[in-house]
C-alpha cells in the first residue's frame, strides 16, 4: 500500500530552481519563434520565475546564465529577486557563442582561446561571490566535428587544466558541476560526453566538484537512474538538469515524453538519499519551451517534478526491499507500479492549499492575467533569448 | 578482382548538385560561426557552386532554396549560372520561418496558415517554371512537440490535400518530391518521419511523386540501403540529399562519418539501375559546414561520392551474384569488400586529367587564390544564411 | 474532466490474445532459466492459458505457434479450449528453426528451401481450416548477417512471389498478418524490417493482407503510434503483438518499460476505430518471461492492457479537439495527460466485480493454489519452450 | 603522404587472440545452426585457433572460457597448444549458465549464490595459474529485468564486495579485466553497464584491475574512440573484444559492419601507446559465426584488424600535428582519411611473405583443405557451443 503521507516533508521542502532562460525566446536551428510578453532583460526574467514560485510555492530559486543575464548590480538583481519572494542560484557559464570558439573554448588548441575561456569562468565565480551562489554549472560546447580534427586526449588535457585553475579560486562553499552532453553542438567528439567523462575530471579536482546529470543528454537507451544512483553512492552527484527528450536533445517539458522514467530517476535520489534534510543535489529544470508559452511551461514542469517526487516518495521501501530480497520480480515491480499508477494529485492540491496556494497553479495563473499583462506592457526593446 | 574501368562512363556522366545555403553560414542552435568570404546574395552563390565545378567536373547543377534565394529575375540568374558553366536545378521550399509556422505549415491546425503554405508552394512551381527546374523538392518541419497537441490522422488528411493541390498543378516534365526526416524541429511527432509515409503519400498522388532520401534523416540503426533498394525497386525513388551523421541530423560532409556506409547506399543505387542512362534519381549534396570552409567543404563531398560511386561500380557483379546464389557468405561479402578497399583515387585523378582538370581539386582549389579573393571582395552587406 | 464510464463498453467488451509459447520456458542466447510447472504440450498451455482468462475475464484467445504446439488432433484442441472457456486464435508460422533455414526461409536464395518454407505455411493454412482460426500471422527471420550476402532486392522479389502464393490459397474470412521486425536475428539486413515494407507488401496482396504491429521490433527513437494511427488511416492494422522494451526486442511485460507509450498507442487505436464494435484489429500479447513466473506474467501483462486502454478511453476528446483547433498546446497535452495521470485501477476492480472476478487478479490467482498445483504435478516430460 | 613503412614493426609484432568459443556452434535465442566439423572438445577448438595462426601469424593465442573449456589437465592444454604454435590466453569466467544465476550471480540477492559465483571466480584463479594466463576476464550477466526488481545501490555493493575477494587472490602479475555491457541479458539494468562503471570498479581495486572495451556492447551512437583514449590516458585499458555490430551486440566480424570506426580506434590505440612495446593491451576476438564457417571468419577477422591496424599506423603524425594545431578541420580530416582510404592489403600481403606465410590466408586456407578434413573427421560426439 502506497503511503502518501510519508511524501509531505519531503514535497514541503522541494525547492526547484528555474532558468532564467527559459522565460526568453527559444528554438530551433531552423527558427526561432518570437512570443508576446517575453522578458527583455535580467530582472523581468526575474519576475517571470517569482511568478512561477507564486503560483506552485515550489521554486524558490532562479538560476543565471553569464553573459545573457549580464547586469551592472548583481547586487541590485539578487535584492530584487528576495523582493519578488525568490533567490538567485547557479551561476551557468557560457563559452560557445563568441566567434572565437568555433573550434572550442577550454580545450581549444590556441592558448589564447582557452585563456579567454578561462577568464570568462573566473568572471563567473566574480559574479557568484556578488549574488551569494553557491554553484557554478559548466557546459562546455567543446568538441569535434570530424575525425581526426584534433586530438582526442590532448583536448582532455586542456579541459583538465582550466578546470584545475577555476577549481582553485572556488570558495570554500562553492562548488565546481561539471555537465556532460553526448553531442550537438559538436558532432564527432563532445570533451564531456558522458558521466564516466566527467566523474573522472571530478575526481581529480576533489570534494566541491560534483557531476550534473541532465536528462537530456544522454545515447538512446542509456538507464540514466542508473547513473543517478552510481553517483549519489560514490557521493559525486551534483545537480540535474530536467527537461524531456523523444529523441536528442529535444529540451521538452520535464515529465512530459516519458514520466514513468521521471518517476524511476526520483525514486533513485530517494534511494540514495538525495531528499534527505542534508542533501546538496540541486533540482534545476533547464528546458525550453518553443512553441508553448513560457510560464505556464514551468509551471507544468514544477508540477511534474512534484508529482514524481510524490510518486518516488510513496514507494512502500519495506515492502519493496522484502520482495526484492526473496527475489519476488513480479512482487517487486508490483509495488513500485503501484505509486507510479497512484493519483498523487489531490495530495499535491492539499499541500498547496495547506500554505495558502490555490490547488490548480495552471488554471490560477491563466485567471491571474500576468500573461496578458507582460505581454500588453513589454513592447519595444529586445527580446531575451539565446543570442543575449 | 575489381574492374576499375568499369566505372568510367558512369563517372564520367556523374553530376551532383549542390545546395545553395551550403554556401552561407550556418550552425546549431547555440551559434552560428560567420565566415569570411560568404556570399551576400544568390549570385555569389551560384558562382561558388560554379566554382566546386570547376574544380571537381561532377557538381554542374545547384539547387535553390525558396524564399532564401527569391531574386526578382530568375531568368538572369539562370543566364548567369550558365555563364559560369553550371545549370539551376532543384527547388526547394521553405515553409517553416515564418511566424505563422508556429503549429505547422501544411498540417497546421488553422486553414488559413495552410493557404499560405499552399501558396508559397504555388510560388515554388512559378520559380521552376521560371528556372526550367525539373524537381520541386518539399521537406516540412512539420509535426508536434507535446502528446495530445494536434491529431496524428487529422493532421496527414491536411497533408495529404495540400500535396494533392501542388501535385494538380505540376508540369507534365515535373516532379514532386517528398522528403521525410524522423525529427527536428518537431521533437514528439513529425507529419512526414520515415519513408513509409513518404511512399503512401507519392503513391496516392501519382507517377510524377517521388521520395527522397536525405542519408541524416532517420532513426539510429536504420539500414538506409534497405530503403533505397525497396524505392529503386518500386521506381519511387526520386532524389538523395547527401550528407553524414554520427547522431541526429548532423548535417556533416558526405561520406565523413561512414564511408562504407555511403559505399552500400551507391551500391544498392547501381544495383537498382540508379546509374543507367535513363535514371531519373537525383544526386544532391544537402550539408552545412559550420566550423570549415565551404567551397573547400563542398569539393571534398563531391570527391567522396564519387570515390564511393567508383568502389560501387568496381564491385565484380557475376562473382557476386555466383557467390550469393551458392550461399557462400564469407566469399560474397569479400567480393565486396575487395571494391570497398580499393583505392580508387588514382583512377579517380585519371578521369579529372582526361577531361583537363587538376588530379587533386582540394590542392587546386586552395591554390587558386579564389577564397582569399572572396574573402577580401565580399566585404559589406549581409552574408547568406538560413535566416535569408 | 476524465469520464471513466465512457471506457466501460469497450473495456467489457476487450479480449487480448495470449501466445501460447509464453507459458514455454524462455530465455536468451546466454541461458533459458527451466521453471516449475511449466506445460509440457499444447494442452497443458492452453490449460494455462485458460486460467489467465479466468482471473482477468479478458483474455478468451490463445494463439498457436506452428510446429511448436502441432498436435495430431487440431479439432480436439480447440475443444479442449472451449472447455477450458477460450478459444484458439491466430496461427504464427514459424520458418526458423531447421537447419534449412541457415541463410532464410522464404528469401532464401535456394528454390527448394523456399518450397520448403511454402509448404510450411500451407501447412498453416490447414491448421487454421481446423482450428476455425480467422488470421494467418507471418514473422520471417530471413535477412542477412553481412554486406554483400544476398541481394537485397532479389530477395524482396522472392519474399513477394510466396506471400502471393499463401494469400491465393487464404479464405475469404482468413487474413494473411506480416510483422516487421528491424533486426534480430539478421544483423545486417532484414527483408521486412520496417512498416513501409510490410505496407508495400500487404499493398501488393490485397484487402486481406494487414500488417501486425509489434511494439519491441521498431529503431530507437520511432513513434510507434503514429505508425499505429498511419495504417489505421490507410485501414491495414491488421493487429498488435504487444511488449516492452528498453533496448531490443526485449519482450518484457507489456507497459513494463513505458507505460505512457502503451497509452499513447491505445489512445490512437482510439482515434482511428480499432475499439470500435467492427474493428477487425486484433490485440495480441508476445512476451518472454525469462526470469519471472509465466501465468502471473501474463495476467499482468492483461492488466496493463486494460489500464492503458481505460485511460485511452477516458480522454475528453471534445475538449481536446476544441484545444487542439485553438492551438492551445499546454492544454492539449494537459487533457491528454488528465487521463493518464487518473488511477483506473479502482473503476477496472468494479468491472471485474460486476462480472463475478475477484477484484484483484494477482492476488487472486496468488489464493488459487495454481501454480503450486501445476508445479507438483508437471514433474517429467519435456517442458515446453521455443525449441518444441 | 602516408608512411607504410612505419606499420611495418608494428604489424610484425601484432598478437591477436582468438576465442575458443567462436569455434563452437552459436546462435541466437531463436536458432543455433549446427556446422559440420565443429570442434567437440577444448583440444579441437585449440587445434583450429592454431590453424588461424597458421596461416596468419597473428593470433598466437586463445583464449579459453571456464567452464567451457574445463579440462582435466591444464598443463597438457597449454602443451598442445605450444605444440600447435600457439599459446593459452585469457581466461574467461563464466557465471550466468546455471539455474541458480537466474537473478544474477555476483549481485545476486542470495549470499549463497554469491558465494557460488564467487568461487567459481576463484576456481578461474586456478585455472590461470596452470594455463600460466595473465588475465582473468569478468563479464557479468547480471542486472535485473524490471524497475523495482532489485536495488541497484545494494547491487553495486555486492558485486564491489565479491570483485574485492577475487583481486585480493590475483599473482602479482596477474590482471582482472572487467567488461562492460549496456543490455542483454539483463534488458531493464545491468550492474557494468558502461565504461564509467567499469572503470569505478577498477579504480577501487588498483593497478592490476582494467577495463576490457568490448565494441559491440554501447548504447547507439556511442563513440567507442573516445572511451578507448581515455582509458589509455587513465592506463586503464586492459584489453578488447573485437567484433562488430549494426544493431545491438551482433557479434560479427570485426571490421565487418564499420571499418572506418576500427580504424579511428585503432587510431586512438595509437596515439595513446597502446602499440608500444612495453604496451600491456590485449587484442582480442569475441565473435559468433552464426551463419559463416568459423575458422575463415576468424582468419578473416584478423586480417581485418591487421589491416586497420597499418591504416592506424599509416598516419601523417606530423602533418596531422601540424594540421591539429592550426586549426585546419579539413586538412586534418584530410590526413587521417588518406590513411584510410590507401589500400594497405599489398604491404600486408608482403609482410606475410617475409614470413614464409602466402599472401593470402582466406585462399590458402581454403586450399588447404582443413575445413574438409575436420568435418570428415570430428564425426560423432557433442559438438561444442554455448552451453559446453
Amino acid at each position: 500500500m502506497v503511503d502518501l503521507e510519508a511524501a509531505g516533508p519531503v514535497l514541503r521542502a522541494q525547492s526547484i530552481e528555474l532558468p532564467s532562460w527559459a522565460f526568453g525566446n527559444s528554438g530551433t536551428r531552423f527558427k526561432v519563434f518570437a512570443q508576446a510578453g517575453v522578458p527583455r532583460d535580467p530582472f523581468e526574467k526575474v519576475a517571470d520565475a517569482a511568478t512561477v514560485h507564486e503560483f506552485t510555492g515550489a521554486a524558490g530559486k532562479v538560476a543565471l546564465h553569464i553573459p545573457w543575464d549580464e547586469v551592472d548590480d548583481y547586487g541590485k538583481l539578487a535584492a530584487y529577486a528576495v523582493d519578488h519572494g525568490i533567490q538567485l542560484g547557479t551561476i551557468n557559464a557560457n563559452a560557445f557563442q563568441d566567434d572565437d570558439y568555433r573550434l572550442g573554448s577550454v580545450a581549444n588548441p590556441d592558448p589564447r582561446v582557452r585563456r579567454k575561456a578561462l577568464d570568462h569562468l573566473l568572471q563567473c565565480l566574480e559574479v557568484m561571490n556578488a549574488t551569494g551562489s553557491r554553484d557554478l554549472k559548466l557546459w562546455f560546447a567543446d568538441g569535434t566535428n570530424y575525425p581526426g580534427q584534433d586530438s582526442i586526449s590532448a583536448r582532455q588535457d586542456r579541459l583538465a587544466e582550466v578546470l584545475s585553475s577555476v577549481y582553485e579560486q572556488l570558495g570554500d562553499d562553492q562548488r565546481l558541476i561539471l555537465e556532460y552532453k553526448l553531442f550537438e553542438p559538436a558532432f564527432y567528439s563532445t570533451d564531456v560526453p558522458d558521466w564516466g567523462t566527467a566523474l573522472t575530471h571530478c575526481l581529480a579536482l576533489g570534494d566541491r566538484a560534483k557531476v550534473c546529470v541532465d536528462t537530456g543528454h544522454h545515447a538512446p537507451g542509456t538507464n540514466i537512474e542508473f547513473i543517478v544512483a552510481s553517483l549519489l553512492r560514490l557521493k559525486k552527484l551534483g545537480s540535474f538538469d530536467f527537461n524531456s527528450r523523444f529523441y536528442a536533445d529535444d529540451d521538452l517539458i520535464v515529465g512530459a515524453a516519458d514520466p514513468f522514467q521521471l518517476f524511476r530517476i526520483l525514486f533513485e535520489v530517494r534511494c540514495g538519499g538525495g531528499f534527505s534534510a542534508d542533501s546538496e543535489v540541486a533540482f534545476m529544470l533547464d528546458q525550453c519551451h518553443n512553441i508553448e508559452p513560457k510560464i505556464p511551461g514551468e509551471i507544468r514542469s514544477v508540477m511534474n517534478v512534484q508529482e514524481a517526487t510524490a510518486k518516488a516518495m510513496a514507494v512502500d521501501m519495506d515492502a519493496l526491499g522484502q520482495a526484492q530480497q526473496a527475489g519476488d520480480v513480479l512482487g517487486a515491480n508490483g509495488i513500485l507500479m503501484d505509486a507510479f499508477d497512484t493519483d498523487v494529485r489531490p495530495m499535491l492540491a492539499a499541500l498547496r492549499e495547506e500554505r495558502g496556494l490555490k490547488a490548480d497553479p495552471m488554471a490560477a495563473y491563466a485567471a491571474s492575467g500576468y500573461g496578458e499583462r507582460i505581454a500588453a506592457e513589454r513592447v519595444g526593446g529586445a527580446q531575451a533569448g539565446w543570442g543575449a
